[in-house]
C-alpha cells in the first residue's frame, strides 16, 4: 500500500512537472512512440505470443472467451494501426492553454478561462493491449499523467508497450512516471481510496466491474456500466428506414455497448411492421423475446417467439438477442426508456419532426438519435479520433469521450494591483463584465 | 427512508416532466416568486422572527455564533434584494437547448451537442434563508429539480420561502416537486446513498461538513471543503501593489473562503517588504504567525510575532490571522502552494511577465491571480450573477460556479435512415466530419 501510494504520488509529481515543459516535447515523445512500435514489432509480437500461450489453456477450459482471446492477439498490421493512431493523436492541435472565454471585470482586470489537463488519470482496461497505447498517447498529448491497469492475460504485451512509452518520455526529457503500469487487482482496490492523488478513473470492462468501481470510490468515474439502447418505431415512421435501422442497430455488431437491446414499437403500426422485421431478425439468427402483445402479433403470422421476462427489459445481452415491446404511444416509449434504459443512446424513427423534437427533448440520455442507428454513438464516428470511453453520467462528460474529456479549465485573473475594497462601500467602483475577444 | 426515497423519486419525475414544458412558464414562475416575496414580506419577517427567538438562547450559550445569527436575520431590504436577485435570474437568456457544436458526420447525418439540465440537484446550506431563494431560482431557470436542506435554525423562514416557490410553480403549471425541502440530518445521510436518483450534491458549510459529504457519497459533489489561498510576493513585485493586494486579500473580509491564509514572500525582497507589511497588518488587528526567518526579520525591526506551527500551513483561519513564510524562489512557492493549498485561488505579485506566466501555468488551482487580490474569486465578481458554489475539484466545474454549472449536454444525432453497416467493409462510406455553423 505504501509502495503504491509512493507510485501514485510520483504520477502526481510527474503531472505537475509536465506543466512547465513545452508541448513540442510531448509531440516528440509521441513521434518516438510511433517509430518504436514499428521498429520493435518483432519483440512486441514475441511478448504477445507469451501471453497467448499462457491464455490458450484457459480458453480451452472455457474460463476465457474466444472473443477476449481474439482481442488479446496482436499482429503486424494491428501494431501498424497502433502507430498510425499515435501519429494521428500527435498531429492534433495542442489542446492545453486554449482560451474558452475572456471577460473584462474592470479596466485592466481581465478574467481568462483556459483549458488545462485534469491531472492524474487511472484507467483500467481489459485484454486489448492496443488500449494501452491509445490511452497513453491521449494522456501525453493532453499533459495528463496516467496510471494503467491492463488485463493480467495481457501482462507481457503491456509491459513491453509501457516500456516503449516510458523510454520515449525519458528520451524527450519528460517525467517518465507520466505513464505508469500497475498490475494487481489489489492495487486497483487500494487506488480507489486515493482521492487526494487521483482526479479521474476510467474503467472499461464488464457491467459488474464498472459498477464495482462506481460504488467503491469517491473519485469521479468516467464510463458506463451498461449500454441498454432502444430504438422506438413511431406511428409515422418510414418503415423502410425502420427495417434497416433496427436491423443495423441489433445485428451489425451485437457485442458492443451501442447496439440496441430493446425495440419499442408503436401499437398503431405494430401489425404492419413486426412480422417482416421479425423475419429479418430470425434470418440473421437473432433470438427474439416479446411482451404478450408482440408474441400474439407474431403468432398470427406463424412466428413463435419466447415471452420476455421482467429482467429482459433491463438486461444488456451484448449478443444476438433482442427484447421487443409494443407501446401505446410516444409518451409510454419515453417513460419506458427513462426508466429501463442506461442513458447511453436511444433513438426514434419517425417522419414527424414535432414528435422527434419532443422525443429528443424528453429522453434523458447522453445520445439521442433520430432516424439513424444507435451504433453511430462512438468516439470515432462522432469525429473524436481516439476514444477514452463512453460516459453515461451527467457530470463532466457525456457520451463518447475524446481528448477533450481529458481537459478541464482554470480561471486566470490578470490585474494591475486591483483590490476588492475599491468595489464596496459608498464610492464602490462598478464591474464592467464585458466580453472580450481575446486569447490567452 | 422509504418516504424519503419516494420524495426524491418525485423530484426526478418533476425533472423529467419539466423537459416538455415551455421555458416561458419557468420564467413566469420566477416573476411570480419575485412578486410574492414583496407581497408576503410581513409573513416572511414573522416566520424569521420565530427562528431568531428560538436561536437567541443558543447564541447566548455560545452554541451558535453571532455571525451565523446575523446571516439568519432577514429584513425588509434583504427580502427586496432577494426579489431583485430572482428578477435578474429570470432575465437571463434560457440556458437550455443551446447548441455547443454541430458536426456533419456524412451528408444528411448531423451531430448536435446541446445544453440540457443536469437533473436532480441536492443542495445543503447553512443558516442564510436567502440561499434557498437564490438556489431555487437558478434551478428553475435551468430546468433542474432541486432538493434543499437548510439549517435547522432557519426552519420557519425556509418553510415560508419554499411555500412561496412551490405555489409559484403550481400556479404556472410546473411540477411543484421541482423544488422540495428536506429537514433532518438523517435525511441528508440517507440521500447520500441515492446515487441512482440524485445527479449532483452541492454542500455549503464548514470544512468538516463538506469533507463528510465528499467522503460519504458516490454522487458527484460540487463545492470545496476549504479555501486556503496564497499570495506570493516575487522578487520583482511592485511593492506598493503588493502592500495593497496583500492587505485586501487578508483584511477586507477575512471570514470567507477566498481570503488569503498564507503569505509567501521571496527572500530577495523579504527584508524590504516584510516590516512595513507587518505594521499594516498589526494596525488592522491581524495576528501574524511566521516561519523562523520571518520571525527573525521582524524581530530586527522590533516586531515580535508568534512562530507558525506545522498545522498553520494547511489551516483555514477564516479570521484575522495570517501565516507568513519566506521562500527561496518561485519554484519553492509553486511547490508549496500545490502541496499545502486547496486549489481554490492563489496569486502572484510580480512585474515580470515571464515569471507570472510560469506561475499561472504551474499552479494547479482553479483560479490563479496575477497582481490582484484573491478576494475577486467569486461568482458575482466573475460576472456569473448568482453563485451556486465554488468548486475546487477538477471535474465538471472549477472555481466560482454560476448557472452554467447546472447544465450538462446531450448529443443529438439526426439522420435519414443512416446505418453503420454502410461505413464498414470494402465499399465503406467515409465520414466527412465537417464542422457546421448550425444551431439546433
Amino acid at each position: 500500500m505504501n509502495d503504491l501510494r509512493q507510485k501514485v504520488s510520483s504520477s502526481k509529481m510527474a503531472f505537475l512537472k509536465t506543466a512547465s515543459i513545452e508541448a513540442q516535447q510531448r509531440s516528440n515523445a509521441l513521434k518516438r512512440i510511433a517509430d518504436e512500435l514499428i521498429a520493435k514489432t518483432p519483440q512486441i509480437l514475441a511478448a504477445n505470443e507469451k501471453d497467448l500461450e499462457a491464455t490458450k489453456p484457459l480458453v480451452e477450459k472455457g474460463e476465457i472467451s474466444e472473443a477476449l482471446f481474439k482481442r488479446l492477439k496482436l499482429s503486424e498490421s494491428k501494431i501498424r494501426d497502433m502507430a498510425v493512431g499515435v501519429q494521428s493523436v500527435e498531429e492534433l492541435a495542442n489542446p492545453v492553454g486554449k482560451t474558452l472565454s475572456c471577460l473584462e471585470l474592470d479596466r485592466g482586470l481581465e478574467l481568462f478561462q483556459i483549458t488545462v489537463p485534469i491531472g492524474v488519470i487511472c484507467t483500467i482496461f481489459e485484454s486489448r493491449p492496443d488500449a494501452l497505447i491509445q490511452i497513453s498517447s491521449l494522456c501525453i498529448k493532453s499533459a495528463n499523467a496516467v496510471i494503467l491497469k491492463g488485463g493480467t492475460e495481457a501482462q507481457n504485451s503491456n509491459q513491453i508497450l509501457a516500456t516503449i512509452v516510458r523510454d520515449a518520455l525519458r528520451e524527450n526529457n519528460l517525467p517518465v512516471d507520466l505513464v505508469q503500469l500497475i498490475e494487481t487487482r489489489e492495487d486497483v482496490k487500494n487506488i480507489l481510496t486515493m482521492d487526494d492523488l487521483i482526479d479521474l478513473i476510467v474503467p472499461r470492462g464488464s457491467n459488474e466491474f464498472v459498477s464495482f468501481i462506481q460504488k467503491n470510490t469517491n473519485i469521479p468515474v468516467l464510463g458506463h456500466a451498461s449500454g441498454i439502447c432502444h430504438e422506438y418505431v413511431a406511428q409515422d415512421a418510414d418503415l423502410n428506414k425502420a427495417y434497416s435501422i433496427c436491423f443495423d442497430a441489433k445485428v451489425q455488431y451485437p457485442a458492443v455497448c451501442n447496439a440496441m437491446e430493446t425495440l419499442l414499437v408503436d401499437e398503431a403500426i405494430s401489425e404492419q411492421f413486426l412480422p417482416e422485421m421479425a423475419k429479418k431478425y430470425l434470418d440473421a439468427g437473432v433470438e427474439l423475446r416479446g411482451d404478450q402483445r408482440v408474441v400474439a402479433v407474431l403468432q398470427a403470422h406463424d412466428i413463435d417467439i419466447k415471452e420476455a421476462s421482467e429482467e429482459d427489459w433491463t438486461y444488456e445481452y451484448n449478443d444476438l438477442i433482442l427484447s421487443i415491446k409494443i407501446v401505446g404511444d410516444m409518451n409510454e416509449a419515453i417513460d419506458f426508456i427513462n426508466r429501463c434504459g442506461s442513458a447511453h443512446t436511444d433513438g426514434i424513427i419517425t417522419e414527424n419532426k414535432e414528435k422527434a423534437l419532443a422525443f429528443i427533448t424528453r429522453v434523458d440520455s447522453s445520445s439521442v438519435v433520430w432516424n439513424a442507428s444507435t451504433r453511430f454513438s462512438d468516439g470515432y464516428r462522432y469525429g473524436k479520433g481516439a476514444e477514452v470511453g463512453i460516459a453515461t453520467g451527467k457530470i463532466h462528460t457525456r457520451g463518447p469521450a475524446g481528448i477533450d474529456s481529458l481537459l478541464t479549465y482554470k480561471y486566470v485573473l490578470v490585474g494591475d494591483g486591483h483590490v476588492v475594497a475599491n468595489y464596496s462601500g459608498n464610492d464602490a467602483r462598478k464591474f464592467t463584465h464585458r466580453k472580450l475577444e481575446k486569447s490567452w
